[in-house]
């Protein structure tokens, strides 16, 4: 599983993906979903199913080995439903057979009788008393988490305020709409175990969901993750994994493949929390901010999953880069009857974000303030704290950003632009700020181990334990060790995630792959670089090998100029001694504040990255059609190791942010996703975009491997915001939920004449 | 080849050594030796030899397929001889056999012609022109090295002396008795390579030694070293090695044992250098040393092996442990037919020692001053320079440890004791003072790898490369490890060195295998603390793993309370994750002065060991027998990590040390040995030794594991001079050479008289 770096294994066709993984003569496995958002099973007829030729077997909930039970946090979702499926995408059975076709054939024989339940589709309604239950019997009902976070006396501030805004609004569901779905191939090993190959965010924990499920020792689950066609969070837990495995247990130790289609993987697959976000900010006179109370409303779905740690995130963001010294947040989570939340790049962020940034829109018209000032005005800077409690450690980036992106011609020049706008065209712009924390936070270790290898040869093997989903890792890691060691690039061989030759290392999330990994693996590349030079002091006679000199393919005495290669050093050294493994665990707060008691995992965070974005958008009078007509995000992520990845990186979380406010909705009506194909769910394409400008704000992080800090979510978080107080400023549009449709626009533009 | 902790294993007799490993079935080869100093070869009669039933091979130097070369720098050394022979122990056939029996058999029936030549048997008299060449044709005829030590203006300074003191001291070769004889096993592998276990000093240069001489790739030759019964240097180099391993390029795969009985090792094992060494110490009128002008002649026996660096160790120790502004020591190593020059314990600062002490004490009478005195008033203090122009760093000990000794009842009663001398006995007391360098010095890297392995059960296994040839150090390094882990030493198992299994070391010598060694392993154990904290960490959801704490078994949280056992930890770790590979080189004198050019390895050094012996003598009137009476010796090697230990090194050198004054005598003749044997050369047992008394002056070594600093060679040095000068201060005598002989006792008394 070794390739080429990232983009030329792309650029060439040789990068396989899970996709791409066909053994010959393979198994194909399915499930069967419910198709219905809340019911008791009666019966599940797999008769027809098992008498079609070429099916292996037809398994329900009865035929789960383990505890049937997934999650990561809370393992509250079963691999097959037994007595009720919760949502619409529940697999109801698995059906094991010899091809695709038969496969098919099978899944449609299957019939289940359910006993139809009133479902609960809204996360403030699930908590209303009387309302359905989705777990009946649970203590606590349908509330899976409530937290509060407090600091300073909110209520007292804002009889203080000269000015006080408030809103409530409303994100949607969003549909990760990666380009590989989800899928993998899995076979039962001589030892009892399964080995899998599987499109995955986090090999290294799909050991233990599968064998907590299934009832298997995790450490004889071997995963690969080769590449992912994408995850953005919707990789990040369970979707192929138990089902695939659980199937395999029947596939004789022949390779068992299952992939959903698009279809089912808009009603299976993870969705963005929907959210609902009540906030109040007040501010003085002068536009200094005093004080914040938030209450969020989370929609779970109807297993935990990644929802509590979510809306945590939310909750630590809900003041934003923002210094405003008392807040007072809550928040509900709630299970309800529609498809799973789960993390999707912003992690809860986007939806505090465009709430807030939203509120300050209206706080500044309150305040006759330019919104661009009154955000500058409370950026948060170094030794502040966060609306969380936390200290902020220098630099923020928050007030840099922000003017990096008021420099720039598309705000400056911003009045002179909208009045050059064409017939029946109405033209604004916005700006908003946002800040997104790097890494798992306190109470879980954030932590990666790397295994570096001089290769017989003389070159150097990577084993990277986080997937690289397109962000990039790869790639960057081999630049970091070419860096470090002062060898080429092109020394460095890659070897993708695999739970057999890599070493543990956390997710494929949470903007903390580069920072996490690269940290473990620079300090493996020291311990590299002192055994190289150690071992070249033999053949040196160099009695002071800290002198010697890493060279391409060498270690070379300054002071006589001779050489040993690396080949001759490798070719000496035992297996062992070729191999340098190291691990990093990222620093948390040192003096957590006093909020947020209730999450034990995951709060707050010690660093942060930093956004801007500056939107401009012209609105169609005739059809209320938006274009984003300019987009200018500015990213401090600490030192910028790799100015074409950030930029990237800023380039797909805005396509992903104009997606989010713009254009994506899946019409979820009880439950079932009404646009459920790439067809009728709009992403934004190429056409829809303008160029994605990127200006970089350098750091640097003293603790990030080469200064840097991870930055692949918080460019999501501008658009939906930006866009939103550009529409304002354009047809004065006051946006109170996402995605904005034409259909708004054109009241908005009917109401101002 | 794990296996209990050292003292443990030989106390109930688990501990293997090479002797120990007798593969059935092996088969026996053994060397036919000269049995002439020097002579040319006509013929070697082989015929009858091979007739031998049982006989598989009968060898002569044409059937060497390597260089037939051995030798630790210079390359000097057949492993057949094939002209001629140089010294009585060259091997001038070897002979493969099923048996013993059948081995002896056919030594006994080889014959060789020879044309006899004259030889030469004292280093100065072979630097004489027209002596016989040992070496026809070399460059430089048997002038091995000749080399320079020069501080400041030595000649110049003796005019400025108000006292001078000279002489010309001789020190004999000395055979090292160790109970175990070189000895080992070797069988050809199926990759072409040759597998050994051999009674060695330094498994991992083996290779090289074997590999160049036989013209095998070292990669494939492995060599595991079992604990030694004894090497004190005898063992560092080839003894067995090259011809054990051509006896098993014949052997067809089958194992194949050599091992040399007492009288062969005699014959044809190294031997302490001769030397004679002529000083010249001028001090001023209250005492302070000033000038210094040694020559030194080392006699290397045939062959170079460590000879120039033996001498080059004696003439940087030509100053001892004292400061002399101006100095000038010159030295010769010289060709000569005798036994070959090896290590010894000591390494040449033995011989050194002798005779600067012995100066010291003909200075002290003409200064009229104590012996004690003027050793205490110029030793050594931190800053200032040794002989080879060295700074000492602090402390260096010296004065310590002759305070230490000047204070005990044995120095300081003296006259009392004297004075208590029963009829026809006369009673004598010295003192001396020693120093001897750590490790390699500089040109040559003094390197360990160290290998920890965590094992499936949560035990540890040190992989120690550093043979143990009794010094204790495979229990120093389970406990450094015990200690640096907070694990119980039970814990540990330690690996005998093994090429396969451990990773690259220096030699079990100089002072260093704890010092080096341990420092690497105390670096693995920093790294194993930090992974088995980093691992720990995630499964008690510790977010800071270096607050945890290892206990006894287990990782533990102190805030919680909460433990995750290290079985457990290591059930979930790949073998690759289990390992912890460092490596440590020993820092060197960094600004290295101008002096010792000639010395391209292992001049000047950076660390020494200090030492104070006094000795009381008791002689007897009527036979000049000498009895040991009280040995003190005060020893300072940096922190005392094992008092035991230290003690028991201090013992067995002191006991060396009286054997080489006062016992030990080869009786060599035209380069033939007349005592070779336990029954002729006699060394001191138990019961000619009085209770060996050990002081420790505690010290810390910054950059020693632990503080330490190696010290198993500076205790040899003091019993010779201190009992000389008891001797002297008994009976009179001005002991010039060693042995001191009864009959030289009794000629002192009846001089005295």
């Amino acid at each position: 599983m070794t390739h080429l770096p990232d983009t030329l294994s792309k650029a060439v066709g040789a990068e396989r993906f899970a996709t791409d993984f066909l053994p010959p003569d393979c198994l194909w496995a399915g499930a069967k979903r419910a198709g219905v958002a809340h019911a008791g099973i009666r019966t599940v007829h797999t008769g027809e199913a098992r008498a079609v030729p070429g099916v292996l077997a037809v398994l329900t909930g009865a035929d789960v080995p383990g505890t049937n039970r997934q999650g990561i946090v809370h393992k509250d979702h079963p691999v097959l439903a037994v007595d009720a499926v919760r949502h619409a995408g529940d697999a109801v059975a698995l059906v094991l057979a010899v091809d695709r076709q038969a496969l098919a054939h099978a899944l449609e024989r299957i019939r289940v009788e359910f006993d139809p339940l009133p479902g609960v589709f809204d996360a403030e309604e699930a908590l209303a008393p009387g309302a359905p239950l989705v777990h009946p019997g649970r203590e606590g009902g349908n509330l899976l988490a409530h937290a509060l976070v407090e600091k300073g006396d909110a209520p007292g501030a804002f009889a203080q305020c000269h000015a006080v805004a408030e809103g409530v609004f409303e994100t949607p569901m969003q549909e990760h709409a990666f380009l590989e779905p989800p899928n993998g191939a899995a076979r039962r090993t001589r030892n009892g175990g399964i080995e899998m190959v599987v499109s995955t965010q986090a090999p290294f924990r799909d050991r233990f969901e599968i064998g907590h499920a299934l009832g298997l020792d995790p450490m004889k689950v071997r995963v690969r993750a080769p590449s992912l066609g994408g995850g953005f969070g919707g990789k990040d837990g369970a979707t192929v994994q138990c089902l695939l495995a659980l199937a395999a247990l029947h596939g004789g130790g022949r390779w068992v493949r299952m992939c959903w289609n698009r279809e089912e993987t808009f009603l299976a697959g993870y969705k963005r929390h929907a959210a609902r976000i009540r906030v109040r900010l007040g501010a003085s006179r002068t536009g200094a901010l005093k004080a914040l109370e938030c209450v969020m409303h989370f929609d779970s779905g109807p297993y935990a999953h990644l929802a509590v740690e979510i809306m945590a995130l939310a909750m630590e963001h809900a003041g934003g880069p923002y210094a405003v010294p008392h807040t007072r947040v809550e928040g509900f989570c709630a299970y309800t009857n529609n498809p799973v939340g789960g993390a999707f790049r912003g992690f809860g962020v986007a939806q505090a974000s465009f709430a807030l940034e939203r509120t300050l829109d209206l706080l500044a018209a309150r305040l006759g303030m330019d919104p661009a000032a009154l955000r500058l005005r409370n950026a948060l800077r170094p030794g502040e704290l966060n609306c969380a409690g936390v200290a902020m450690e220098s630099p923020t980036g928050a007030a840099e950003c922000l003017e990096a992106v008021m420099d720039h011609p598309v705000w400056k020049d911003r009045e002179a632009w909208k009045a050059q706008a064409p017939a029946f065209k109405r033209r604004g712009v916005g700006i908003a700020a946002s800040c997104n924390a790097m890494g798992y936070g306190r109470g879980l270790p954030d932590a990666a181990a790397a295994k570096l290898e001089l290769t017989r040869a003389g070159t150097f093997r990577i084993y990277n334990s986080v997937p690289d989903m397109g962000q990039g890792n790869s790639l960057a890691f081999a630049r970091m060790a070419a860096q470090a060691l002062d060898q080429p690039p092109s020394a460095f061989e890659v070897v993708r995630p695999d739970t057999r030759l890599c070493l543990p290392a956390g997710s494929s999330s949470a903007s903390r792959t580069t920072y996490v990994y690269g940290n473990a693996l620079l300090k493996a590349c020291a311990a590299m670089r002192e055994k190289l030079q150690a071992r070249a002091a033999l053949f040196l006679l160099a009695d002071e090998p800290h002198r010697l000199v890493l060279a391409p393919g060498a270690v070379t005495d300054p002071t006589g100029g001779r050489s040993v290669p690396l080949a001759l050093i490798a070719s000496m050294l035992q297996r062992d001694d070729r191999i340098c493994v190291d691990q990093f665990v990222s620093p948390v707060v040192e003096s957590p504040p006093d909020t947020g008691r209730e999450f034990r995992l995951g709060f707050p965070h010690r660093f942060y990255s930093h956004a801007a974005c500056v939107c401009a958008v012209e609105a169609d009078e005739l059809t209320g059609q938006v274009e984003l007509a300019r987009c200018v995000t500015a990213v401090e992520c600490g030192r910028v190791f790799d100015a074409q990845g950030v930029e990237r990186q800023v380039q797909g979380a805005s396509a992903q942010g104009v997606g989010f406010a713009l254009f994506e909705d899946l019409a979820v009506q009880e439950g079932l996703i009404r646009a459920d194909g790439l067809d009728r769910y709009l992403i934004p394409t190429a056409l829809d975009l303008p160029d994605l400008e990127s200006l970089s704000v350098e750091g640097h992080e003293p603790s990030g491997p080469h200064g840097l800090k991870g930055m692949g979510e918080v460019g999501v978080h501008g658009p939906g915001p930006a866009a939103a107080q550009a529409l304002e400023d354009a047809v004065g549009l006051d946006a109170r939920r996402l995605p904005v449709t034409p259909e708004e626009v054109l009241a908005a533009m009917g109401g101002a004449r």
